[in-house]
């Protein structure tokens, strides 16, 4: 089921309330590789949003609830290079168009982007923060895809493989159902590496392999989720320990998730659960709370435990802050809350990521200097010792509502809902 | 083999010799996708082909054939996300560099790009025009890879799957293998639409594929390969004929495809085999090469034979038609001929395309503008009667030698090859 006409018609009439000006969104053109050659094309999400259409270089002008596309038809000689483009009578009926007018006609308004007038932003993201039906099906249809594709990796992945060839398995699955990537896909034995976007390792039996991945489907919606499992099949006893440390603090932080609660909540219930397991195992010293205040689980867990989920994998990044943060607040500095992409109070209809995760990073946990305030609750030793963890992520994709929350990605799957821990003997 | 320190550095003692100057190349800022998330980065082909990392945001300085590299390791706050960074030593052996100093040592010089002074453009198209023995065997590979994909693609068609399918197919293929795509591929039952992004369509029976389609190797290196064939399995009389037709145009070329060969004539042997074929099938009428002459093949096969082929797909179009053309050249005006992208003396060591095709193209046979000047030589009866087979295109891969031409794509499985005509009765 594709969103329909009447879905466009009505986020277009919700705006209209919202911000009583005309709004220009331009669809955005497509980015360059090796030139001349371009990347596949993606409109910009507000575009897409409102508009439809995944097409390059339009603009849609957005007036009391009416929308007017701006798009040139090819010329005859395009039309003899690209094909005679889409009937507009078809558009008009697929998106809700009430007409359609040629490039040339586009009026000089101030466009939606990150430097539009605040007010408009503002309206955009509570529109954006709250997803219709329309949007909520198309992330269930995302994240569905989502979690296929991990299902065909995990099955891909043994011994001397490299990682490419997990990620092909995973662009195999997403294609073949006419998706593609929300996000360059992290496939890694190195999960330590929070960013790594190579995929040159090869697997090793006792490695864990993190892979962290979102399909987009069709209309541009986006899943995300991660996971961190053994390169066939059992836990060392150190990785099976941090896999259920990393565990308890997801599911803690599940259980923070509904309609009222802050997400900052959802975060430290996440980094308490986190710093309890921590304690438990001696890596950390002192009262779990009181590590959570001062900062101490963000040696092993420097990253904010979600974001937004929407038509982007982190969802209106593209403006900042601004939908990330409830107005008037601002990122924290302490290190590890600094990175917090969510601080707002969540609603029926968002969606958001909750993923916990423990991390052996030699610059942290190597850096004197990072130590230092430290040097009373670290058992270094300890610390050491599970150094061979690396890193272990787990990512759920949650879908807030009236009664409480939806995890989307329940149709995982059992083996990638929950994974058995075996631990090597 | 991956390309060695030493072909790195003779490649820039080669540079030096032709142009004096300092020269700076940029490799690149990663393009954004729905920001703030961005497609995987690809370094700029002229970095690549004289510094070989393909990383972001590097700048290396060739002057009097020594490379220093401007390289920032990552801050402590960046390794937590990005990890350490490469082992400089490790880089200077690679890829020879002689020095590696700070970013903000970039000294303020021209870059290289289209804008730069045009004798350093001669001199970096010289060089890159003929493959020296590394970039030889890094085509191989791509083309290589390239045939594989192919493969897969072929044994993937059948009835009622979607393009995206096949599509699937090609990505699993060049994925697995560590590669990519070196540019948006077409897979398409519509071939007549010759630039065609999307892959929505289901295949029937009776249907003819085009797929055209490059693989990128690990260092950049770009294959570019396009076959057409039934969808199970069967040519109709009227596909067989025409493809019969382009195969023969495409012969035609490659005979013609050798040192000392201008490509304009390996275009024109195209034209006037192609022309002798409609002629035999009478959709055209008169003198095979009075109707070239005049451009009336252009009707059916408007666009130029092949492009040179190196790091990109089209190599060096970044640098508008100073690679395509010889010095001195200005495109034709003539329909079709202002298509050649490729007009200069073929030398050992440049390798090239030959792609003729065959299209049914509404926006040129139904024009009657288009149309009029060749009345006298159009039986559009019999034209008419062939729309069924839409768009047929037969590319390979050639790599010129001192002794003739060798076909890259040699290595195809005999089924991609010469596809097997078999007409349905």
């Amino acid at each position: 089921m594709h969103t329909q006409a009447e879905d466009f018609r009505q986020r277009r009439q919700r705006l209209a309330r919202l911000y009583k000006k005309p709004v220009l969104i331009r669809s955005g053109r497509p980015a360059h590789r090796n030139p001349p050659q371009t990347y596949p094309f993606r409109a910009s999400s507000h575009f897409l949003y409102f508009a439809g259409w995944n097409h390059p270089n339009l603009a849609v002008l957005l007036e009391e609830g009416r929308a007017t596309l701006f798009y040139d038809r090819p010329s005859l000689e395009e039309a003899v290079w690209d094909g005679p483009g889409p009937d507009l009578d078809e558009l008009r009926e697929r998106y809700g168009f009430d007409s359609i007018r040629p490039g040339a006609e586009i009026p000089d308004l101030e466009v939606l982007d990150a430097q539009a007038p605040e007010d408009l932003l503002e309206a955009v993201v509570q529109l954006r923060l709250r997803h219709d039906a329309a949007a909520r099906s198309q992330l269930e249809q995302a994240v569905d895809m989502t979690v296929r594709a991990h299902f065909q990796a995990m099955r891909a992945t043994r011994p001397e493989r490299r990682e490419f060839q997990i990620l092909a398995a995973l662009l195999v699955s997403v294609t073949q159902e006419g998706g593609s990537t929300s996000f360059s896909p992290i496939v890694t034995r190195r999960g330590e590496i929070l960013h790594n976007p190579h995929y040159q390792g090869t697997l090793q039996r006792g490695d864990l392999l993190l892979v962290d991945f979102g399909a987009e489907n069709r209309e541009g919606w986006a899943g995300d989720l991660t996971r961190t499992f053994p390169v066939r099949t059992n836990f060392t006893p150190r990785q099976a320990e941090i896999y259920e440390v990393v565990l308890k603090a997801q599911k803690a932080a599940l259980r923070e998730c509904r309609p009222g609660r802050e997400y900052r909540e959802v975060h430290r219930a996440a980094c308490l659960a986190m710093t309890e397991g921590l304690v438990q195992l001696e890596l950390l010293r002192g009262h779990p709370a009181e590590l959570v205040e001062r900062g101490a689980h963000a040696l092993f867990f420097p990253h904010g435990s979600g974001h937004l989920l929407g038509l982007d994998g982190h969802d209106m990044e593209d403006l900042g802050d601004r939908a990330g943060y409830a107005p008037g607040r601002r990122r924290s500095s302490q290190f590890g809350l600094n990175f917090l992409r969510l601080d707002r109070p969540l609603e029926a209809d968002m969606a958001v990521t909750v993923e916990p995760g423990f991390y052996w990073i030699p610059e942290l946990l190597e850096n004197q200097e990072r130590l230092a305030p430290f040097r009373d609750c670290l058992d270094l030793k300890t610390v050491e010792a599970y150094r061979e963890v690396r890193g272990i992520r787990l990512e759920d994709d949650i879908l807030i509502e009236a009664s409480g929350a939806r995890n989307l990605s329940a149709a995982l799957p059992k083996e990638l809902q929950e994974i058995e821990i075996v631990v090597n003997s």
